[in-house]
């Protein structure tokens, strides 16, 4: 068991979307934004780490469940916990309940650290990982499995200034708002989602043309980020329709 | 003088673009959540106006000075107030102070309130106003003017899901992203805005088709965006050259 930390939010209306439910995209962004918070008390900031270790912290994969999305001016309370790690991976969870205490939302994320030089992956150092209070697991986590998409719709799109980050690339959030709008307005406002899993593969640079790969099937829709002939992310949703919903 | 209301922010990397810089067009909507907030507070949130009146807040207009774009983890202080109002318009200002006090950025925005049911233009009840201890004016303030653009450049984009907030048209912030979009990227990481203004004339439908139009002389850009053959907003953006800045 790592340390915990929590922060309480209440969704204002540019966090939630047309049906005034959480926008997940953009809060895979506000978590990761959080649990920088918790390493900048702990002295592990971005900052801290890039000028003592050369090192940048990157997600590799997300599996995320969802009972249920929040609501427009709702308070949830968000609890980050840095769980186990092992030579290279780490391995953090957010969950983020309601004011009942009702688990809404079970974020999974996969980091490595990347040597900022050679842009290769790094051992985790045990005195960066330490005031974690993480677990040593010696298993590797599996991350999710996708299929490779055949007869998939495709759409072009052009990578825009603001969905460039202070890295220098496409924010990671992006790739999921890129999939969620391969999907007809239509399905969108009528579905929702309840599990997702996203690998990142590949960074895409500024002013890039994107291709997105989708395929739905049986509540299902499956992703592929493409740009100048290499794949850069895969994801898959599952759906739920908002007519079986009591909410 | 109007009753003040206001909260720090340390800027997340999310509200940051590719120079580490303040992203503006969130930073917009950043600030309507927070006067809603304010709101909130004096018994006038937006649930309560539209139950009790019927009435909606809309912004019609914006008035930006830039002196500095605060940057990446920097904590700065907005400090709102509804300064005056008329018959038909509420006058509100944001300040954005640094650490040591220095005014960042000043932004007027000029709002009205509309009839959900019939969508026209509503006299501001006193009582719904009173709780901000706004100074009545009788004087109607001057938006700024735009000119008509002539041999713009015209570049096309589909409204997409994340565009549209929760009352159902594409978000005011949007427009500004737009506009800034029409640029080229090399001309938005060489420069920063040193002031704005917007107007906004008609809301845009989800899955709209959208053209931005946009003319770029001496430093300044000025934009218009139409969707169905209707002008929906107009801007004017001036820009300094990020070499001539001392930052």
């Amino acid at each position: 068991m790592g340390l915990r930390y929590q922060e309480t939010l209440t969704l204002p209306f540019d966090m939630v979307d047309v049906k005034q439910e959480l926008k997940i995209p953009g809060f895979l962004a506000y978590c990761l934004a959080l649990s920088g918070r918790q390493s900048d008390l702990l002295g592990r900031g971005d900052k801290e780490i890039f000028e003592q270790y050369g090192l940048v912290w990157v997600v590799t994969d997300y599996e995320v469940d969802i009972t249920r999305l929040p609501r427009y001016q709702e308070t949830v309370t968000i609890e980050t916990e840095a769980i186990s790690y092992n030579k290279f991976f780490c391995y953090r969870t957010f969950h983020i309940y309601d004011e009942a205490g009702e688990l809404l939302i079970k974020i999974l994320a996969y980091f490595v650290l990347i040597d900022f030089e050679t842009r290769k992956v790094s051992p985790v150092p045990e005195e960066l990982i330490a005031p974690y209070q993480s677990e040593r697991v010696k298993k590797v986590a599996r991350a999710p499995k996708y299929d490779t998409l055949e007869e998939a719709l495709e759409q072009e799109r052009e990578v825009r200034y603001f969905d460039i980050d202070l890295n220098g690339h496409v924010n990671n959030s992006k790739y999921l708002e890129w999939m969620y709008e391969s999907l007809e307005y239509e399905f969108l406002i009528t579905h929702r989602p309840t599990y997702f899993q996203l690998k990142y593969i590949k960074e895409v640079a500024p002013e890039a043309l994107v291709t997105t790969k989708v395929v739905v099937e049986n509540g299902v829709s499956q992703h592929e980020i493409w740009s100048n002939g290499q794949l850069n992310a895969q994801g898959m949703i599952k759906w739920g329709s908002r007519d079986d919903s009591k909410q």
